[in-house]
């Protein structure tokens, strides 16, 4: 049945994209207060979309629990649910397979502006590229599920597997409220296969799975001194500086090597197989390549002795985000600050729990804060690390898909970000999950000038079409 | 004939201090590109006081010089120049001295706003004091000058010295303005000795004259690191990370005991004599009271071995004012930035130069630059630091004058902070300088809710109208 969906797809690509375009332009940035109400105008959009594509039990579910009541940056953005659950049962009498598909309509913010080539919120076609904030990052790969299903309604009026949606407008501030939904109302969500569209391909034309993730803690890191800001004359000497003593802590936390400092912090981490290093070997990356077209820098960092795809897929990392105190004006004021704040995340790998590695962290900082300075280390969020078996037939079926498509085997490896959701699924819903993503690596994903690839869009929506063909079949879902 | 100056200063206190509010309601903030109107108001204000006063060629000079062109937060705000050269000759036919009074009208930023208990630009009386951004730094202490030539020419149609005014607009961003004038039109600021009111006394009702200051480098350290800003989770691991490298740059700076790690940094400071150091070990000073009440911090920093007034006042210090890059708003963002600034400067001491010490920084900086990035460091603005020879009739009369009013001696002290033009007066001019400030230690000079005791607005007025009055005297200046 999926060829007369596909061909339908193919036909309707153009209205499909100028609707991505739609939704493009709501600045749904989930971390930004002044944007609830574009946050909450993406979910009603993607609602729309879910219904007239002829999906059931369309609404918004207010995520404003107890849980994520009081957490910095969280806004209680809303979740969009659907469903579908009505397919034909199998010869044998039993069920079709559920599938869950994810994705998430909000946004990292556009800042710095003035780098990006075309407005982020006015989405532009360069190339055969769209760029616009949230082209790849997420609403573009989530709007090709959305696609699909429509596909498979209109072309078939039926589609070939139960399916359940959930979307996410939280899933750039940690995904609080969607979490706590899947604890509290985990049955909701039922699925055999959950059907995440969030990842990248490795290369151009390379079809790829991710099969595992990092995870991470987002912490915020408040250095307190004088009771009040001073000017650096008057008390450059005797009074303690917050920035100075953040960057002394900052320094103390990796080593020049890239190890981190932090005690216990490598504890149990499972290292990657020797099967799966080897494949990695063999996928097509030059590290010269990556070093200068993909990153631009003058070298590569991190710990010695491990390959890059090593060290962003299967090592932690600890990264500085922003700086605020003190003063960030053009020209110069000579103040000594009373407070100052680090945001500091680390990358967790398999084995790594994120309670504990935070604790871990917040006792080593309480150790080695200089004198005179008060430290405070806060959680703003985490994501476990998960890694996905890939000997299952869901796996099995988004594999052939994908290499139908794309007419060539498809590739398994893992990513170095987090998608908090995946480690819930996993342990909260006992669902295993494919990471079906359409990305590309230079893509600029939470930059200045995001993009997503056209052709990939329109791959994305006839390789999810045949996912789900090829999971309602009996043969597959049997095997 | 200073009695009857003082009298009128005395019956038209009131009016004095209300025209200081109206010049303190400007906000005219030097390094902020918005307020170059307000800055100029401001100049045209002086100007106006100068003139009611009876000084005459009062008028605006512009300071947008090649030498200042193009500097970060020069906005080229312009110097006010006043002068009364009338004074009438000595018995013995020669001319009494000039003196130059030196102040300014600009002010630091009032940022952050929230921590105002009333608002920075509206000046509001409580216990005695006057709150406003600038009241004490340094329009209140320049309006001294200007209300006190008013008292002598109001009260006796003259002045008891020629009396040359400059006040400049800069002060709060480097001063680039007037030491470009200073350099290229010495000759018009020709003058015996300067006054300069922008200082504070040792203690309340503690007469004080300050007879040295730090000089400084104030910089901007810019790292590099990837072509874009990247996304941690994909990239963490390997690109290297600017806030990570601004951190790592500076904590090796500095020592955890406070000493400063850039070679040679050292080299070539002069210590004060020991009777200096004698008398500051006598001044009223609670180490334990200072840390509570003034810094409020759990533990003072700075080098081991030195007093808290030598480490403020005559040795060297390094700060970090503020960072800029990456996110730094509310909540997360997972981005390595390709780029951040940290504003450091470094407090000198007398044997220190400027020059000097930047290039050692830089050189230093340069040569522990982590991998993968590249650093450039920028001198935004510099001063000198000067030490004021205590033994001659201008320092006398100075100490006299401050005597006389508060009923007590008056102390020597020295500065932490930097008044740059200082040292231009003694390199350029070589006018020795007199400062006799009237600032309170807990001015909050620089900071939120910055005040001006009220009692010494008006003894500051007094002060310099005894000062330019024993300047005159025949006895006094050929002594």
């Amino acid at each position: 049945m999926s060829e007369t969906a596909v061909g339908y797809a193919r036909e309707q690509g153009q209205r499909f994209v100028s609707e991505l375009k739609d939704l493009l332009r709501i600045p749904s940035v989930s971390t930004a207060p002044e944007h609830v109400g574009d946050v909450r105008r993406a979910a009603e959009f993607v609602a729309a979309g879910l219904r007239s594509a002829g999906m059931e039990q369309v609404r918004l579910i207010e995520t404003s629990t107890e849980a994520s009541q009081g957490r910095p940056g969280h806004q209680g953005h809303p979740l969009v649910y659907a469903e579908w659950l009505r397919a034909e049962p199998l010869p044998d009498g039993s069920a079709r397979p559920t599938v869950l598909l994810y994705g998430h309509y909000d946004v990292q913010p556009a800042e710095p502006l003035e780098e990006w080539k075309s407005p982020p919120f006015e989405p532009t076609e360069r190339d055969g590229n769209i760029y616009a904030r949230g082209a790849v990052d997420d609403k573009g790969q989530m709007w090709m599920q959305v696609k699909a299903l429509e596909s498979l309604l209109k072309a078939d009026g039926r589609l070939p597997v139960n399916v359940r949606v959930i979307v996410e407008g939280e899933e750039e501030v940690g995904g609080e409220g969607i979490a706590a939904f899947v604890r509290e109302h985990g049955e909701q969500l039922k699925a055999d296969v959950a059907l995440v569209s969030d990842t990248e391909m490795f290369a151009p034309e390379l079809p790829t799975l991710t099969v595992g993730l990092r995870g991470m803690i987002y912490t915020e890191l408040e250095a307190r001194g004088a009771a009040t800001d001073l000017h650096s004359g008057m008390y450059g000497g005797a009074a303690p500086n917050p920035l100075v003593a953040l960057a002394q802590i900052i320094a103390q936390l990796k080593t020049a090597d890239g190890h981190i400092a932090v005690p216990g912090f490598y504890d149990g981490i499972e290292e990657p197989t020797p099967a799966e290093l080897e494949a990695w070997g063999s996928l097509p990356f030059d590290e010269e390549e990556y070093r200068r077209h993909e990153v631009g820098s003058t070298a590569l960092t991190g710990e010695e002795g491990y390959s890059v795809l090593e060290r962003t897929w299967a090592r932690p990392t600890m990264d500085v985000h922003g700086v605020v105190g003190g003063f960030t004006g053009v020209g110069a004021k000579t103040v000594i600050p009373a407070r100052a704040t680090a945001k500091i995340s680390f990358r967790l790998v398999p084995g790594m729990k994120p309670e504990e590695t935070f604790a871990r962290y917040k006792r080593f900082v309480a150790q080695i804060c200089p004198r005179g300075i008060q430290v405070k280390a806060t959680l703003i969020h985490s994501g476990d690390p998960i890694v996905v078996s890939t000997d299952n037939q869901y796996v099995h079926a988004a594999t052939e898909a994908m290499a139908e498509v794309f007419g060539k085997p498809t590739v398994f490896v893992r990513g170095g970000g987090s998608i908090p959701i995946v480690g819930d699924f996993v342990r909260e819903l006992e669902t295993p999950t494919v990471l079906m993503g359409f990305g590309l690596p230079d893509d600029n994903l939470h930059a200045p000038n995001e993009k997503f690839h056209l052709a990939n869009f329109h791959r994305g929506i006839e390789s999810i079409v045949r996912f789900l063909d090829k999971v309602g079949e009996p043969a597959k879902a049997g095997s």
